[in-house]
């Protein structure tokens, strides 16, 4: 499976690290579970953003919300208290209760204390519709199904028709998982922008490419009812009102591929800082933190729009066929770009 | 169970509607699932906005996050396109997963064509944390639960220890469900606004009743842990931008009675309308409305802000006993208007 | 003056309207007070969206901040309330106060009881920094100059280095005013979106044309500190909701000529329609509106986009050459598509 | 003039500072400029958040708007970049325009680089509307009153029918100035909060005293067209996202007085840290911080809406008599309390 650079094409101008992928971001790992039997095209994908026991020491974390038609979970509290809590979880739209539970679970496995001697916890699960590729009225993702993502989690990220990205469709072409970085001095270290996309939006014949060429997957256009997620990270230091805007910017990512966020496109972008990490029990009153200067902040909004881009591409160039329900089948951008 | 104004107490200056809840607002019904086994003092609560099915034909909806120390499901597309399409289920926090999963199947079962001929569904689930007075860890509520609560909807309102409200604590007190409604002359016809509460909120100390008065739990106070939930309910044809202002309004209710809205507690409000419906497969490009005069808001202005007052100074006088794990209990409050 | 589409330029797939311009909306009209005198080369533009008292009988109106790194005055209130109650103006970043001014002397003229008998008037200034260009500090724009472009608002729109476009610059080249349009088939009648944009944004390097070429100004890329100030237009029967949805929009149109909304650039977008006006003194508790349904409000989105881009392309292409202090010019990008 | 603790009146249960003002946040000043002149009643109040640049070296700061119906300027860039970089004005509704330039001028004088050799200036004055009381239509503030104001500033607050607060009313009282603070210890140091407010809110008949006594006018109560301005300071070592959180409670402490936050009431909070300072021109990529644990918020939280509540008591008991165009008078409250 190639990726987009090796057909040539690159998002922007920015130099990315040395995988492409989300997991430059060190400590970030990403899983997948799969799911495909009879018309169930469907699965889960876990981004695992740093180790140990995120809900005693959470990440500094964001939301931005480009067109709410989604149904994703936990991003109320990640918006107003600026922290992640737990893993990522990604599915199909039907799948998010049944991750929140595992999720919860798992939390309380490893925190007993969870909603007895201190708060609860907020889980966060994020979904497109994977219906025209996948029957979604099977609701066909257990708890197990969620775990296994969150147990192979690793630094090598599979793309394509896997994980949540198994059914997905995008801009007439078979959608899926994507990712990719940029990597960004500051103060005299290398730190990284990554992004791994959930893509699943876009009206067939809206694509163009970062050389201008606009594939027509020869499908007829439907209304976007697609949605994407972008999930960022970074090992930069900035702060939550930083990070927020920094997630914005993955919306002019999308746009330069010929989007313009369809009104039934559920496109969310959640962000976290593997710097600025926020202690559940504090040990004092106050705590030391190290932000970006504003000056430098224009590297990182860069950064998460060619990432969001490229990663988009990179869903696409690697996703393989898969067959629906009625034997439904997706075009792969791959081929029009092997003919092109 | 004696109800506020049985001891004496109202919140502000408008007229109650003729059963003082939720339920004035034609249409508008509530049903509770109570479960009290052991160490569990749970439930859920259903509000169904009106008879017939709610996918198909939409309710205009806007939601008001006063602090979004919460996980309740279904909010952000609330937000971005003003609709409702689901009934409203309250629960505990770690029962949202599985209400939502009883909402979609239920949604399903009414309409076969979503996920699969049209677009999926947004179930909206919100949650407070009965964790002091009932296992939270147990995952007690099940889809059979919440579809039980939907199902028990009618026009009477209990309140009090029932439903969601079973395990929820208030000000040091027993809290629960509570539910108050106004009455408002509009093109001269009578309309309502109706609040219904899942009060568990507010620091031991902290409360102040409408004449004054601070009644003391006697227990040491704690950081507020606790939550509301507010829905509120008209009848009034308002559009998204005025309902969301009016949500809005429920937060200087809660302010009235002594809280300030805490760094842990959930306040949500979820409003709706039962004028200005939207159906799912429009009859053309446009649909005619009718729109309050903004001249005219402030009527419903005062009346969220009364209704939620009196709705949780309801769920408060009406709350009986309950043994958490530990044998915890939390005082009543009729036990202390009785005797002062 | 040749505009984009003489030089094969052309943004997206739909129709634009007889003019290509926001004057294509019927009713709205444009005019210009132009200043360059010595180191001073900045203005006032005035958009105009309907004939007659619009204190009387508002608009609805929305506000999208793409990126608040800006100063205009009077978008809190049309945020709150969706009505706009007087007309735009566009001005450099410190000519706003007098703007506001005038705009208020102006109201109280034409209708005398504001802020005796009746409430005070919302005045709206949108502003870009035109400092290279021009020396801001002499803070040129008087009342007078204000007054001047409002009273010379007509139908035709000059585009390029005029009105409050006259100092500003984009993506290295001489920016300023651009205007475009689409139409729209809604309920078997031609409706129009129309943009005009204060085009001052962009790093130098980073514009790409719809057709991938990547003009270089040949400067030195400097951090964005520009903005723009987007105004939409449109006759479509929106409500509020739904126009700040579309201005979301203008924000996708900005991000396909490659800028990734900078953080030093104030862009905002500011839209009405100029379907279901606001009466000031409403004639009962209750008006009567259409509304668009949502399955038709792609186009829209797909309007605001295209004619955003077209819009700056057009702003560009147009620009005629301006010398600033210090003897400062900007390449202009029509001698680039001349020389390519 | 006795202020509200002399008549008995306190808000809420934590200690003031030893002014009990929004000057017992270290280094910040207050200063008004007063008109009486015929039936002009109004003037300029400011708040000068810190000695020295405020330009070369910002405060952290946000804004909570509770219901935009206000014309206040320059809002929209301190919530987006959570930055001051000008003192506060507080003036009449159509005074707004000219305290800008002011504060541009004042600006440009102390920093000759802005707009020349570094961005331009984000200018702050807020608003409410003294129609009743003094004609509006006059503007007749000046750019020389809004510098007198500034050059006038100091630890002392004058209170009641001063500056801004000249011409303002509140429950059908004489409003105006009022100032009050909070004392809280963080990592063994005192930090304060405080408010400075400028209160011309809430309708006849609606105010409630902490001690449930509700005060009569005995005017017939009119729709609210006021509005309230609440400016917060404290020198706790906050972030952007916490202050706004902080901001939001302002609004608890205006609903526990009986307001609703009415529709026309222009109801904004603006605040500031004065620790966490960030410079123009950053010395390097990062800046080291100190953040307050969110355990420690509910303090600030509580501190927000007592220092606002108290402070609306001071200007409601310091106001004295002002008569207005054709000899409009408003009852004080300091006679109501003496004769209570």
């Amino acid at each position: 499976m190639a990726r987009a650079r090796e057909f040539g094409l690159e998002a922007g101008i920015m130099s990315p690290g040395a995988g492409n992928a989300i997991t430059d971001v060190p400590g970030v790992r990403v899983g997948h579970t799969t799911l495909r039997r009879g018309s169930v095209n469907t699965g889960v994908t876990a981004i695992v953003p740093q180790p140990g026991n995120l809900f005693l020491d959470k990440l500094t974390a964001a939301v931005e919300v480009i067109n709410g038609f989604g149904k994703s979970a936990g991003l109320v509290q990640v918006a107003e208290l600026g922290t992640l809590e737990t893993p990522i979880l990604l599915t199909n739209t039907f799948g998010v209760g049944t991750c929140v539970n595992a999720l919860i679970r798992r939390a309380i496995a490893e925190t007993p204390a969870i909603g007895r001697e201190t708060s609860t916890v907020n889980a966060v699960a994020c979904e497109c519709n994977d219906g025209p590729l996948s029957d979604i009225q099977a609701l066909a993702v257990t708890e197990a199904d969620a775990l296994a993502a969150l147990d192979a989690a690793g630094a090598d990220v599979a793309e394509g028709s896997v994980g949540a990205g198994t059914g997905m469709s995008c801009f007439g072409f078979k959608g899926g998982i994507g990712t990719a970085s940029r990597r960004i001095a500051i103060a005299g270290r290398d730190c990284h922008l990554g992004a791994l996309v959930l893509a699943n939006f876009g009206r067939a014949g809206d694509l163009v490419l970062p050389d201008g060429r606009r594939p027509d997957p020869r499908i007829a256009p439907q209304p976007e009812k697609g949605s994407i997620i972008v999930i960022l990270a970074t090992d930069a230091p900035v702060d939550q009102r930083q990070l927020q805007r920094i997630c914005r910017r993955a919306g002019a990512g999308i746009a330069r591929l010929g989007a313009f966020w369809g009104h039934g496109s559920g496109d969310i972008v959640l962000g976290f800082t593997t710097a600025n990490r926020v202690p559940h029990f504090p040990q004092g009153d106050t705590t030391p933190l190290v932000r970006l200067s504003d000056s430098r902040i224009d590297d990182l909004f860069r950064a998460a729009c060619e990432s969001t881009e490229e990663a988009i591409l990179n869903a696409l160039c690697t996703a393989t066929e898969v067959t629906g329900p009625g034997g439904l089948t997706r075009p792969l951008l791959s081929d029009w770009l092997r003919g092109h």
